[in-house]
């Protein structure tokens, strides 16, 4: 039926690749994520997985679904089962404005771009802006798949250290100095200001400030992506950066977390220039986003009680938070942790000389699961730190989760003080940069 | 509010984009298609278009859709809200074997992507195999915004000549044996080999084995789009190109023609090498495909009868396809034009000296839209060519539009006549290459 091992197939390159010489010479940045793999375990019913980023969409009730599944096919059926607009439906549009309005935003609805989720604004900003050995400044640590876009269009992903607050201004001027005197382009700072992902801190308002002047005065363009900001657990993080500089921002905001990320309804708010670009990279992508999708979400939100839908998100993560910082003041009082105001993700801090990598599998065997801190780095960083993530598993799941977690760790421990007999590794100074504040809840 | 105009904000190129300093390499080669422009003017009321490729998606009964969604919300409606697989949910790609078995496909489930439609697999087998530079071989006249993507990747496109039966083979030796001669590399012959994308014609069975032959002899992969292949009107077409190369050929396919685009679901079918990265580069691109998406169409699958639709709409464009040409014979006997046998589209020959993107505008005015010939072409070809669509208006519009078509054309020859009184333009020999069988239906 085929013609495999005719003598002229091409077979450069490996036996099991025929096509190995070639592809694009970017091929070869693109590589599995570390939780990519991560997937697959933590999708046994019997591993508690404190890994993934999966909202928690039994959450949203389904006739609120339903409801604007009737009303869209009953009012505008034939459009949503068609192409539609590179830039995306224009009601769709005006009803992000209002979203964006929560965070302090004021914007054209001509300058938003809808796109496949806001994964696929990070693709596409990043085919518009990255020549091989372009420089891109990201929080470290970062979010792990935006790195590898980053690095599929061959980029130079350069960390800047965060603390309690955010990225560090200083630490972001010397990082702009350092890789200019190298003779660099720098093309933009990738930053999750709010409740970050990872490392669940907020950058605060004077930071915000700070971070946009030292960008501006360096032609650099800020890339903020905000999945979390209107899912604030205490009080709502500092407006968004993109609301004092409409130029020098391109601001990236998405349903997935406030709504449900099986749509895959994101945007972009870019610089009028930069739209442009960005709706002609989205037509040759994908010709339009899904008319279905967006028809689905703009019925929600004109009909169903959309904020209080996040209030009600809102409630469910804040327990959910809750129930992790208590077991770990509980279980693993030994370890070091940042308090999020909100989002999904606890980061913390191992004992300095522990591999959180390489005691994945035992705690897997323990039947719990989280995300290693060297995936958030482009540069092996994070090898004692580890994500939690508190949005999918029930307050119960995520206590029992965190006391299977103390038995890997503190067993590992004790291992490693058996073989490290004068240096007691619970001792050894704790890993610095993002630390929890002084007292750590419960 | 904002910090326009501040001395800092970087200001090289146009004042009108203070980033173009900025931009990729890449980016330069990405432009508004002539296609796109026309959809602005099409979508007015008034104006009959033949320019789109809009399916017909009203022929869709609404209760098929209604039934799909309540049965996935009951069975997987979680599920269905939520990030999936970055290749796909699998009882849909299981599927998408049977659809592709209906054209002589076999092949295993693990080796189907599913993407954003099928444009987005030509985005990223793109973004997989080009390097700027390399060459792409497409037949001439080609899909317009597959020719996008390989620009927005800085591809040398190459174009081969088809006449009525199709890429010409020997052509392709020819081209290739040129290219080779100048020191580029080939990457993929991209085609559409069942009812084209704009000729409207078919590559025989003879012509798809030879193809397959001498790619293979020379190291090139086979991209071979079927967006129409079972919107066949007489007979079907030959087998893909893929049921006989599973090595050599990456087929994509696409439920927008046979269901409905606005779910916006392709796949590609991909040798099992190339496909571990093309997931990787999905993943990196939208982190899944629309979950809502697929289980939608998978429910659709399961429980209509979705052969029987498929027949539905073959009966809908047939009698549009007939309509075109019987029109075409009794208003514009002069031209010459191809007989689809399945798809979207004629593709006609004006006179040779008549330029049918300037001719435009006049036809707008007289409520007609077409699309001109060059914008299939990369090389500035097809100057008097039109792709003429009969997928969206009814049989009636149909007649009507070419009507108005033969006033434009008419009065264009008339007022070209009158200007170049010794060589009547109506004589002048029609361009060779794609040409209608010799006696035109009607």
């Amino acid at each position: 039926m085929t013609n495999a091992g005719t003598p002229s197939r091409p077979d450069s390159g490996t036996n099991l690749d025929p096509w190995y010489g070639l592809y694009a010479d970017r091929t070869a940045g693109l590589s599995a994520s570390e939780v990519r793999a991560l997937f697959a375990v933590a999708s046994r019913p019997e591993v508690v997985s404190l890994a993934g980023g999966m909202p928690f969409v039994s959450g949203l009730p389904a006739e609120l679904v339903a409801g604007a599944f009737e009303r869209m096919m009953r009012d505008n059926g034939p459009q949503a089962l068609q192409y539609g607009s590179g830039q995306g439906v224009p009601a769709l549009r005006e009803q992000i404005l209002e979203v964006m309005a929560l965070e302090g935003i004021r914007a054209s609805v001509d300058d938003v771009v809808v796109t496949t989720g806001s994964q696929h604004a990070l693709e596409l900003v990043s085919k518009l802006f990255l020549n091989p050995g372009d420089v891109v400044l990201a929080e470290g640590p970062s979010y792990v798949t935006a790195m590898v876009v980053f690095n599929s269009f061959q980029a130079d992903i350069n960390h800047v250290p965060m603390d309690e607050f955010g990225l560090i201004p200083q630490a972001l001027r010397e990082a702009i100095a350092r890789i200019k005197a190298a003779g660099k382009t720098i093309k933009f700072l990738y930053t999750i200001p709010s409740f970050s992902n990872p490392a669940g801190v907020t950058l605060t308002w004077e930071r915000r400030l700070e971070v946009l002047e030292i960008c501006r005065d360096n032609e650099i363009l800020v890339l903020e992506d905000n999945p979390y900001g209107l899912l604030y657990f205490d009080s709502p993080p500092p407006h968004a950066m993109r609301s004092v500089d409409e130029d020098g921002v391109i601001y990236l905001g998405t349903f997935s977390k406030t709504l449900a990320p099986g749509f895959r309804v994101g945007w972009a708010l870019a610089p009028h220039a930069i739209r442009e670009k960005l709706i002609l990279a989205n037509e040759a992508a994908v010709l339009s986003p899904s008319s279905f999708s967006q028809l689905m979400i703009s019925e929600y939100l004109s009909a169903a009680d959309w904020k209080g839908q996040i209030d009600t998100f809102r409630g469910i993560y804040q327990e959910r938070r809750d129930a992790m910082l208590s077991a770990l003041a509980e279980f693993l009082p030994q370890l070091r942790w940042t308090v999020p105001g909100g989002g999904f993700y606890v980061w913390a801090t191992l004992p300095d000389n522990m591999d959180s990598k390489a005691m994945l599998p035992r705690a897997v065997r323990e039947l719990v699961a989280y995300t290693p801190g060297t995936a958030f780095y482009a540069d092996g960083s994070g090898r004692n730190n580890i994500r939690l993530s508190f949005c999918y598993p029930t307050p119960e799941f995520i206590r029992e989760g965190i006391r299977r977690l103390s038995t890997v760790i503190n067993g590992e421990i004790d291992l490693l003080n058996t073989f490290s007999q004068t240096t007691p590794l619970a001792t050894v100074p704790l890993k610095q940069g993002i630390a929890s504040p002084p007292s750590n809840i419960g």
